[in-house]
């Protein structure tokens, strides 16, 4: 297996956060998103939507998509469980993914590419649109806080992938200027601290 | 069990058609959107985000997000596979549902937020936005008649969760007036006329 991927960006670190968990090698190889190398012909054969990540695996085969590929790796190397024990609780993790990708992850990317400049030169921005999409971001992590009342992690008792994906939306978020956590926030800031002192947090 | 939704909406369609192409019975109760019943303590009590559709399991627990309901379904109930076969074929479905769902569905809900009169009331529109949505949504679906070329479904030879995504986005795309597909588009009209054939189509 190889992951293709552009180490800056949110989706490749939700797929190395999940490999590192799993205690994982697989090798990587770069790709520059920033001039484009994602769109050469090269690259869309493998990977014809033009995104990244994406996994070459061993037959030869290209799987993209994020989730995709970690409920890939999920069954071909099942421990730690990173994405739910049995069929209620994987129905679960799913729900707290998609509400945290849908909810969370989708507005912060709406918010960056229709106010920040670097998305200036690379698509029309709708700049009153992108403040909206802050304003959703901020009450979703305010609901997130209560929603981590009595829970350690986003999806109950034990980490998962419903926690890497707002982590890794939220630390893109931060580092791009568009995400800050209210220190009132006291569940999520804690959350987000624990989270961040796993190892995985680095990879 | 038991599946709370509102009949008109794309969201609770998705997972009627899954129920009937699985051959299941399920009693259904339906809870009012436009008049915000959904927002009552009774069901925020049951299901906190207050979308729909969500489920009542035979053990009193309640599950939202219709693909984490649609898993759970295919976990007890298996044939059918509408999921995918093996682990690679799975990763192969996740991957297609997820673009159907990212890039189809998610345009054409932003389309109708922003520009439809029904949305008016119910949230801040940003219309230029909505007909820049409304072009990508245009540009995906010429994307999905070349990509159905030699494949009479989206993941591939046989039906699965990744066509019942987007032909409900596209039928409700349809009834609300923002979504048209060319004549042109020869796979993509033959696509939906194959999937509208279905008895689920109707359920």
């Amino acid at each position: 297996m190889k992951l293709y991927e552009f180490a800056p960006a949110p989706n490749p670190r939700r797929v190395r956060m999940f490999i590192a968990e799993k205690g994982l090698k697989i090798p990587i190889e770069q790709v520059d998103l920033m001039t484009g190398q994602n769109r050469t012909p090269q690259f869309l054969a493998k990977n014809p939507s033009g995104g990244l990540p994406f996994m070459e695996l061993d037959d030869g085969t290209f799987l993209a998509e994020s989730v995709a590929i970690c409920r890939y790796l999920e069954s071909m190397h099942p421990e730690p469980r990173l994405m739910g024990l049995d069929p209620r609780d994987q129905a679960e993790v799913e729900m707290w993914n998609r509400r945290m990708e849908l909810e969370l992850f989708g507005p912060i990317s709406r918010t960056l590419q229709n106010t920040h400049p670097m998305f200036k030169a690379r698509m029309k921005q709708f700049p009153d649109y992108g403040e909206a999409q802050r304003e959703a971001v901020k009450a979703r992590l305010e609901r997130m806080d209560r929603e981590l009342e009595g829970r350690p992690f986003v999806a109950g008792d034990r980490f998962t992938i419903a926690d890497i994906t707002p982590f890794v939306a939220i630390e893109f978020g931060s580092t791009m200027g568009i995400v800050s956590i209210d220190p009132s926030l006291q569940r999520l800031t804690l959350w987000r601290q624990s989270i961040a002192s796993r190892p995985s947090a680095k990879a």
